[in-house]
């Protein structure tokens, strides 16, 4: 093994490694050492050598569909996309003013926002580490810039929680390990961990939590200055004649703990959502449309797949044209199916039973975002909040801010609710309008002078009423994964699936791409082997 | 007191504040809820009704002086501003490709940074709370960009831990507040802090050791999938047939603590290192040149300030022109000083004695920043890091990732140092050439393979071999603060000083801009007042 070199011997076979095959390989080999080993991308497919004449037939026009659409071209393959919508991209998107949004059940929403505002409904942050995504981004010419996930001085609101007023994360979590600092010291000083830890690590302990806790020469956590150089000032220090600071006076234990501000710090936390974060400037759907412009002649918009069939020959698909009426078959000798499974499990499709029962098995995720639009950023000017969120314990789940156009004059949109679970279902459940007035009663909390009096117009996306997908994404169980993954992505003749919800990155851009990848290597081998 | 009213009489009160006032009042009144205490600022200052004909020398254009001449100017003052050197700006600056860079001893550089690079050697980042600098340089039409601060996927290197190779950060924090939950809850569960929590408190607390440290059902911390969803996985999710992730395995206690991580957690709870942070768009010094498009008419560059007098009716300053060397004296009703001490003290200068002292008695810190130019971003590229700092206990300090054109081909300026106290004087100690072979030595921990064979040209600027300043920042002791500072802000008949080293804020341009805006009030009322 690589990892049994030695240091030398390592950085010499890396520097060979560096010079022959460049950043690639090098990234390849660099994660053979531990160092890098945060994803299953190791660069585009090198298809090679399809059949003469052969043809695959993509369908669903999203960024699954639509890489597996330019891979098999570069492969060879003759390739045919069909879409249900009216646009690419699928869910990656975002609503801009003039757009119109249709639910299911009737309900039409005429978006409002100023020119260049928008929402990204779906998909809005990119963690560093999915590469496949970047890959392509910068292959398409994508632009992208920070997106602030981590801000300590955005709010967190519980209802129970210091009478219903919003605290600012900085506080929160500088008191709360300074408590769980001076805890541990206690534990520690007094001996009751002398058989878990040993007499060297117990010092060093001692001096982590001294230094991690900021705590006093008694191994106490106070509010001296110190800590208000963490968790901020009464009044801050200044310049000339009484600069002097004073110090912020700490919350206490019980009150740190009725905020379970740990709930953020674990999200932060999280591999997926650790910084550096990225968004394409300009909205998210400019990676749609990065991927548009390679594939974009292959691919036949308002087009409404009715049926998939298959045989030893080949694949077909019978769709209606929603704009003409007209009806049509495409044929094909292979198939990518994109479809996502609330869909596709209500067409007639002619694949095993195991995964048909997979389709119906898959349980989605609901949600509920909504974009409000605000005459300026109160919440740059009047709390020096830039990006970031801002989080309840309200069904609107949390307010976060544009991450774009910092220190701007003029409208911006908040994304004023990100609602899950039972709050996905509450919103959705209520009219364009009802979700509007109940996102800025709940988001009032954290900006109560501003947040009626600035807004000027909103719009939402309720996943579950989207016709061409009822629902935001996969959202396998344990269970469902153990009983029905497999029989999900297994090639089944000529078809195979792809999308977020054939990967074990459900949810994210990243496991679309991934699973795409998968996919067409398998049909190519397929393909080849026929 | 306003934080006695109900939170109902609060919100109407602040409804009213907001209609009357709009943003700024509304800032303020914020602040008497403690909402956003964060700053001295309430706006530039409105000084108006200086006596006709009155004037000011200003000595100095850095930003405490550029923005007093800008202010006083406008409250009706006549402004001359010196400066000694070639450019506006002070210690706001950046080096770039063409740039000569010459130290006391004789050392040149001539800076060979392809177009477009810089480096930062000065100030490099602006907290969000900055609000005086971040409400000039909007004023000023200087663009802002995101300064990434925290950064999880960055390294850690200390030369006693792990054998010497640098683990990533996530890794580490995460690691760390495992051990500590898995062992605070394991006291809990004992009894061992019966006498310190509530009961009620207690079961909290063993329920918040559990999540935020992502303990197993035993309250262990082990290596299962959960703990990987934070700190990485062996195998990462993939997509498709095979997709399912394997765990990491976790460091031990005695492994992280030797990592001494919490000194790099803590850094980056410091309330001035918190996300969000800024830095301006195409190079520091922007900020400067903002100021000085403001006052640039007043400013007589390459004016090197000889002696400082003053008597009843006003203040002379003698000097030479550094490129002519023609001597002349320029003539005031009052002056304001922001010579940085270092350099003042060495000035014949009428103040009193105890000013005298305190300018002679203010300790500077001394610290030295390298840019290294690569060919290319490696750390992007095959470290996935965006951006933030990799630490080490070497001399260098750190490495940071630049902010800027994320993604770009091409050279790119890293800093390869950041040296303080004893590496300072180590690396202010070598020539040029050997401060950039030893940051190349210390940097290659990080990136072995890459950091000789991609670096191009490297530049440094040892602050205390700067013939302006002889050293960094203003850097009190508690001792020195109470002896001297009081004596140095004083105004001093008809001189003032002004600058970061009068200020509570030592070491940032907010400190700069807070203590000019303080000296020119006081000064404003002494003039009218004569």
């Amino acid at each position: 093994m690589l990892s049994d070199m030695s240091p030398r011997s390592r950085r010499q076979l890396l520097s060979m490694i560096g010079k022959a095959g460049g950043g690639l390989a090098m990234y390849q080999a660099m994660t053979v050492f531990g160092h890098a080993a945060e994803t299953r991308f190791t660069g585009p497919p090198q298809l090679t050598g399809a059949r003469k004449g052969s043809t695959v037939l993509v369908l669903g026009a999203g960024l699954a569909g639509m890489l597996a659409a330019h891979e098999l071209t570069k492969a060879g393959y003759k390739v045919q996309v069909l879409e249900f919508q009216d646009r690419p991209g699928g869910r990656n998107y975002s609503v801009r003013g003039g757009d119109k949004i249709v639910e299911v059940g009737g309900a039409v929403q005429n978006v409002g926002y100023a020119p260049g505002n928008y929402l990204n409904p779906g998909p809005w942050r990119i963690p560093h580490h999915h590469r496949t995504l970047l890959h392509y981004t910068k292959a398409f010419g994508v632009e992208l810039e920070p997106f602030i996930q981590l801000n300590h001085n955005t709010l967190v609101h519980r209802k129970d929680a210091f009478g219903g007023k919003p605290q600012r994360y900085r506080e929160l979590s500088v008191d709360f390990k300074g408590h769980v600092a001076e805890l541990l010291g206690k534990s520690l000083n007094a001996g009751a961990l002398d058989s878990s830890v040993t007499r060297e690590d117990k010092e060093k302990l001692i001096d982590a939590m001294r230094q991690w806790g900021v705590l006093d020469g008694d191994m106490k956590f106070t509010g001296d200055l110190r800590v208000s150089a963490q968790r901020g000032y009464d009044k801050a220090p200044g310049g000339g004649v009484g600069g002097a600071p004073t110090p912020s006076k700490i919350n206490s234990l019980s009150d740190v703990l009725s905020s379970q501000v740990w709930s953020q710090i674990g999200f932060f936390f999280s591999y997926v959502m650790q910084t550096t974060m990225f968004q394409p400037k300009g909205g998210m759907d400019m990676i749609g449309k990065g991927f548009y412009r390679q594939v974009g002649k292959m691919v036949r918009l308002n087009t409404k797949v009715t049926r998939i069939a298959q045989d030893d020959k080949g694949v077909t698909a019978n769709w209606t044209d929603t704009v003409t009426g007209q009806s049509g078959e495409s044929k094909a000798d292979w198939m990518v199916c994109t479809i996502p499974a609330t869909i596709l499990s209500q067409i007639d499709i002619q694949v095993s039973d195991t995964k048909k029962a997979a389709l119906k098995a898959l349980p989605y995720s609901n949600s509920v975002k909504i974009g409000l639009e605000m005459k300026r950023r109160f919440w740059e000017e009047d709390y020096s909040i830039y990006g970031g969120h801002s989080f309840t314990d309200q069904a609107i789940g949390l307010v976060s801010y544009p991450n774009n156009n910092f220190f701007q004059d003029g409208p911006a949109v908040l994304l004023g609710a990100f609602a899950g679970r039972a709050g996905g279902y509450q919103f959705a459940g209520m009219t364009p309008e009802q979700r509007i007035q109940t996102a800025l009663d709940m988001g009032s909390v954290f900006h109560p002078a501003e947040y009626r009096k600035e807004f000027r117009t909103g719009a939402s996306v309720a996943w579950s009423r989207m016709p061409w997908i009822l629902g935001c994404c996969a959202s396998w169980t344990e269970q469902s994964r153990e009983d029905h993954y497999d029989n999900l992505v297994a090639m089944d003749g000529r078809i195979v699936l792809a999308g977020e919800h054939a990967s074990y990155y459900g949810c994210w851009m990243e496991g679309a791409l991934l699973s795409s990848l998968d996919a067409i290597k398998r049909l190519h081998q397929r393909a080849l082997a026929a």
